[in-house]
């Protein structure tokens, strides 16, 4: 792992990190807020995932996290959304291919080898964070994410109720199966069999038995994606249908931008902090 | 004016706005944060000032001045930093031409008709935000910036006291009569006669009679620019001398970056809010 930049900033360091990553087949660029510590101190980690067209950078410039989680004393850990590069497949659209890896293993050419972007988030890149990062608690992880980031937290943390102990969302993809954005992305990746992609939606995982302790979600009533894409309603429905605690607040007049997850984002990490330090 | 973009945000809301400046001959853009108030209301002015290279976006999308601003009840108003445009003279550094106006009135060829950021922020922007933002009292402005911007905060107080009940400072250019960058730049606009120059240098301001109540300044120690270029010395000599009672500190570790900017904005908004509602 290569540092590409670390910054003191609210009484932490923003790192930037790349690496080779054997999922991906390429290099993989991605930020850690470390707040200053006691030597021999173990804090909490929580993952926060992007959404379309995003690089790590987007939350670590306009995220406005870092003094809640110095305050908080956690660790926040921002991946790309994707593999990049020359050598990697590519579709025009904005919300399929780089910057849309929708958090799943790819199974259908050409996107197989390079999109393993579930891998790459369940198992690689916490096993170099814990590695790399010698002042990060493992057991105590908590995930976070927006709109393709929200899907991905939400699903990841369905799949694997033992890792996480918070999880929470900003204007998530409900669920894939029931939207443009999902259709084809999933489409895409995992191919025709729609069976396939109840591993990779949330309402699906959540109808199927998966259960969250609870749950914090904001959306904006405002968001240009709420009605086609997002759907909140259905996320609703399955959480009441299944008893899931859920806590999802229509916030009043806000979209789908940095200038909406920036204004809850402490609000989210006073929410994941309460629960990892519990 | 027309509204380019508008945002809610941290129960306010976040506008981009553009007109036809009749300083500087060109479009400008500006931005303009209004918190959530009663009908009515009029509510401070802070104007902040970016630095070289920057427009309004990057404090407006890295600053993380919305949460203060919101809590205290203050519009923050963020200017671009020079005319821009194919019409518009340019060179080839970052340090000199469009994005590097020093908020100068330029007398030189050929920048004297659109370098004329000194009345555009003294005078047409302030006449702009009164006409369009009704609830903005601008018989309770305040100012502050960023190096370059810095710089222009300071020379902007120092030469009108009335106008600001509060002035501060992120990592500001101390005095430009003696650092590379302001030789460049106050040389090209004002031409070779240094005695022009010292309106426009906060130090010299100072030695020459100009006073502020008081100042509060974050410097980091681990800036790149700091021994070269701002000689953040000079201006605690300055103030020592004058008996301006500042509050300069030097930020340990902290570097030039909006990662450092952002980790005192909250501080500086506080005591803007301070001066602003006393």
């Amino acid at each position: 792992m290569e540092q590409v930049s670390a910054n003191r900033s609210h009484g932490g360091t923003q790192g930037v990190y790349r690496h080779a990553s054997r999922e991906t087949g390429t290099e993989m660029t991605f930020s850690v807020f470390v707040p200053d510590h006691a030597p021999g101190a173990k804090l909490p980690v929580l993952w926060y995932l992007s959404g379309l067209t995003c690089t790590h950078a987007n939350v670590t410039e306009k995220g406005e996290y870092r003094a809640a989680c110095a305050e908080h004393g956690i660790i926040f850990v921002a991946p790309d959304t994707s593999p990049r590069g020359d050598t990697v497949p590519d579709h025009e659209g904005y919300d399929f291919g780089q910057g849309a890896g929708f958090y799943v293993d790819a199974t259908e050419a050409p996107w197989a080898a390079n999109f393993r972007m579930r891998s790459y988030i369940e198992s690689e890149l916490p096993e170099l964070v814990a590695a790399e990062f010698t002042m990060a608690d493992m057991t105590r992880q908590g995930i976070t994410g927006h709109s393709m980031g929200g899907h991905g937290a939400l699903t990841i943390a369905l799949r694997d109720p033992g890792r996480f102990r918070s999880v929470s969302a900003f204007s998530p993809i409900a669920s894939p199966l029931n939207c443009p954005w999902g259709e084809k992305a999933l489409g895409g990746y995992l191919g025709e069999d729609r069976e396939a992609r109840r591993d990779y939606d949330a309402c699906a995982l959540i109808a199927d038995g998966a259960r969250l302790p609870d749950l914090l979600v904001d959306q904006g009533t405002a968001d240009q994606f709420l009605v086609e894409q997002l759907k909140t309603s259905l996320l609703v429905d399955a959480c009441e249908a299944a008893g899931i605690p859920a806590t999802i607040r229509m916030q009043e007049g806000y979209d789908h931008s940095y200038y909406f997850i920036s204004t809850f984002m402490a609000d989210h990490v006073a929410w994941h902090a309460k629960r990892l330090k519990a």
